[in-house]
């Protein structure tokens, strides 16, 4: 448990001071994250006690661990993340479609083309891969990542890309407009720590076994290296079933919600383990209230090289869009609009 | 494995007995359901070989779990459960709404009234409850049962009711429309082949640490019995996440449609275990593709007996209906008309 | 959460009096269990404050759950039950084993002939098997209470064997010399209100998807009902790992003894799924400090009519209880001698 | 699924050539692990009928994962890992002690010399610490691991440390003699070459949310790398039960068993939460057949900086080992000797 100490905005230097004397004096411990944010490991009605009176002091108020940055209460207005022309966590539903995997130059412009026409947001382009066995395919690694910047400019398109080593983040900084950290790396610090200093936005994926704190613990470690373009993504947990790849947790879209201003998307494809799932509950996470969907979807999925089985096809994207529109609606959303430049 | 057989409609007695013969001849074990439903342990390619050429065998499948009779294959055409005036299983979504517990005549009249008027199609009053403490509140028994009937004379509609002890089955089926078997009682088997025997319209609860083809295997026993008459409801896995009561299982919603001709409806109320994330899961539901979702709703939810926490208040109702249209919608569904006597 | 308030033993009825009526004079509901034991819904602290220097007051703690009855704190010496001449929660550590099954006598009688000689304390012999599939084997029933009461004669060693039905109980309690309530009805509360009501000895299986304070809970419904000859039973949960069927949770047994004074004891078999984990899972158990395990054995496995796959063969008795011995002794217990009439 | 073709010792490279050729000829894709072993992802059905009469050919097996190299098959003796004068594998179980993490020159020292003096085999240090939150320690770095290097020369004991972050692994590797990777790591693919690469012994934890098959393919990812020096470690589980940390998998220790000729060693501070449960849990994994334990000890468990309520005390030590000695002789084995040097 953390108590989170939110100052009113525009508290000055000396106003935060005093709040830190206040604390220090009565022997509570606290920590200072930025101009408006403390954070103190004592109970909540300690510290509360101890700032009875202070007018800058906005709020004190216990969270259910350690994340008062990414806390919903330190930015009452919920957090809006660029991507191209679109913001996630606004109005906007928006849709990330893409392969699971760069496999071509053919297979990926042929695929991003059918996602700006089908009026999806960006592109998602695998180019380095974690799988599961040392023997499977790889990525195309620095090669896809020019393919990718290529489909950006022939699409007007921003492109997703996940990243797997520290030592590659550098180099993707300059191709891709959203750094992905995946489910396995969830909790890889070192990665954290280096994409957060990388100032770009992050989709940062929940891991299979990962609780809803443990995830916002670790956007803590991007916020904390200062970057606050961060996007949650519920991608499915491990459960007991067997029926399918992994439980897609929609209950969590909605704490995700009360618990932080960070902005939640869901990957339904991952958890549906099959087609005919995916479109049902990329449709059920936008009526649940999620910022938006990422899926995958390839020109010829019966030949992807990874997720075969799970993939769409690019002839159902239209069928995703015209489901999220009234599932948008459901949650007093609205699916956003084709990007200017799109041709659809 | 089980491998299903799956003979034309109209097949008669005769053709019947050519199969099961053609069987016993080859040494193959089978069972027969029904008319046109029989079942095998050996595999569907050894199956399908010795039927070869049959042509009253109209499929021949293996199926994830022993469950002929539930299993999508054996009612090309969904079932549809009757509950009242509303079809379940049909085109339409239905809503069934109504206190946790029945507490007093005055709760359950004022709640039911509430319900009628949004809309919903039908009441759920629980008189029996099972309850984790053996110092919980236990219900009314009795006479709740009469306050029950009391409700559906008072609105016209028709009473969901949960069943706990083979013992009660005769005296519950003179009150009420549907008998629930709840969670903790998906593998009670003497309680199935009871509630199966009498006829009634079912709602079976999945278990917080059943499988979906275990609950498959629960439902073949009531249609074993010559019930045909199940509606099978999601409310909720145990998983590892601590931020919410279960995990609610929407991808389950879509592995059912795939297995079982079953209707299927969610109970997001459960699982939520907080009031403000029931709509949204509910929505969620809805766009997933279910049949229908089952909610708890309470005149007064701060003084409930149980439950208190994640009972929707009466007024949130008619956000409920609202935001279900266009998440019916989104599936190709609509949502149940209100029901003639009703006034909304 | 509950608030246990423990009465030193040999409180008389009127220092009991001023227990409950400092509670009530303070406004904290109570309710009393037994001479000794209340509890209250009301934090410890407070309950605490009101009753502060009452000399009959032993002890006021907080429970994890609402089970008074079975709380460690208030039976400071453990429960010992007794099943035939052997005590479960003494210094020992017994072993029940006999078929998952009976299946004809000759099976029976010389399974059991083989637990005697081996040296183990009791025979399990299940007549009532609830079964996933209703197709499945359901066990010889009534028939199967005749050999089980013949193998028991023959053997000196008492019957264990599952109920299933409330209007089985008085049947099966003239035949067997301990109930299982089976992990699927572990939260069936009518028929552990009619166990209870039996005052045979009980073998509670905790579920495969139920916490350790749901089973405390469900064994508070056996000591609510005046029934104190309860064992726990740890089985197996469910988890995401497919390599076995479910996970022996042998944290559990050391929960287990923190939080209740009955005695538990563990089923490796179920878990395990398959005969060479058996012993190796059963060894652990003794050695995390299990007051015993029940393991499936049979005369012919690979016959067997269920789970075949994970039944010992009588044969391999002698290693299972040569293992045992070295296990105990890690644990400071031993293993139970053999009864007096046994062979071995 | 995988078939695994395992050549007999010595098969020269014709031979080998000869099977690769034969399996070209009739489309069956394969490839080539090491001088004996091989893999293919066709069914083994159809790999050993094309490999029929081929008597170079020991085996071909399907496996439940793609892991060649670890598969139990590949080394029909199991390997034994060195580490300092002990080898993890062999007939001896193996202690491995230490804090969770290097805090000062003193704690470090004054733990190390009585883990020496217990008898164990080697010293854990944690000196780059995984925390879930940005803000907790994350132990002495660069600074720690001169510590560590006191400690060794100091009691003649080997050091076992975590190692986080690729760009750490060469430094790491000229002072500690055995590299964890840790549950959270376990798919981090850069981290399993990268240390597949330095040929230093390793120590790979399952994740908490990671498969017996999943850390079989890791493990693979370091045998691939070159790096046959690999022992693994269950730590436990994320399960529904919240009663303590994590539910330790011990039967997923006789499945490693049978799957991988790795060693296992189990880690049981972390599953259980609280020292009392260490104990038990260790001796449990003994008997259940482990190749070792790892355990936190701490010289003053109260003020530890992290995991201060799971850490044993050295004081509890040699209940530990006198426990481990029966319960390692239950599974057919013994305590490792104290290592000459070692006082104890």
């Amino acid at each position: 448990m953390t108590t989170l100490i939110v100052l009113r905005d525009g508290t000055d230097e000396e106003r935060l001071g005093e709040v830190v004397d206040r604390l220090r004096d009565a022997g509570v411990p606290c920590r200072s994250h930025s101009a408006t944010v403390l954070s103190s490991p004592s109970p909540a009605a300690r510290v509360g006690a101890v700032l009875a009176g202070l007018p800058q002091v906005a709020q004190v108020s216990a969270l259910s661990g350690d994340y008062p940055l990414a806390a919903r209460q330190s930015a009452a207005e919920g957090t809006r993340v660029r991507l191209g022309r679109t913001l996630i966590g606004g109005p906007d539903v928006v849709v990330i479609a893409g392969p699971c995997a760069v496999e071509s130059r053919d297979q990926l412009l042929t695929t991003a083309a059918a996602v700006r026409d089908a009026g999806a947001q960006a592109l998602r382009a695998g180019v380095f891969k974690p799988r599961t066995s040392p023997y499977s395919f790889q990525g195309l690694g620095a090669d896809g990542l020019k393919l990718a910047a290529e489909a950006r400019r022939e699409t007007g398109l921003p492109v997703v890309s996940e990243v797997l080593d520290v030592r590659d983040v550098e180099l993707m900084a300059g191709s891709v407009d959203m750094l992905q950290i995946g489910a396995r790396n969830v909790q890889n610090y070192p990665l954290l720590r280096e994409v957060g200093a990388s100032g770009l936005p992050v989709l940062l994926k929940r891991g299979a076994g990962t609780t809803i704190d443990e995830t916002l613990m670790a956007a803590e470690y991007l916020l904390d290296a200062g970057n606050h373009q961060v996007v949650l993504c519920e991608r499915g947990i491990r459960s007991f079933e067997t029926g399918y790849r992994f439980s897609l947790d929609l209950t969590a879209v909605t704490v995700f919600r009360e618990r932080t201003h960070l902005p939640v998307i869901v990957d339904p494809s991952h958890a549906a383990g099959r087609r005919s799932r995916v479109i049902p509950l990329a449709l059920a996470a936008a009526a649940a209230g999620a910022d938006g969907v990422i899926v995958e979807v390839h020109c010829d999925p019966e030949t992807a090289r990874c997720d075969a089985e799970q993939a769409l096809h690019v002839a159902d994207l239209p069928a995703l869009m015209a489901g999220l529109r009234p599932a948008a609606a459901a949650a007093g959303r609205q699916l956003a609009a084709t990007p200017a430049g799109a041709s659809g």
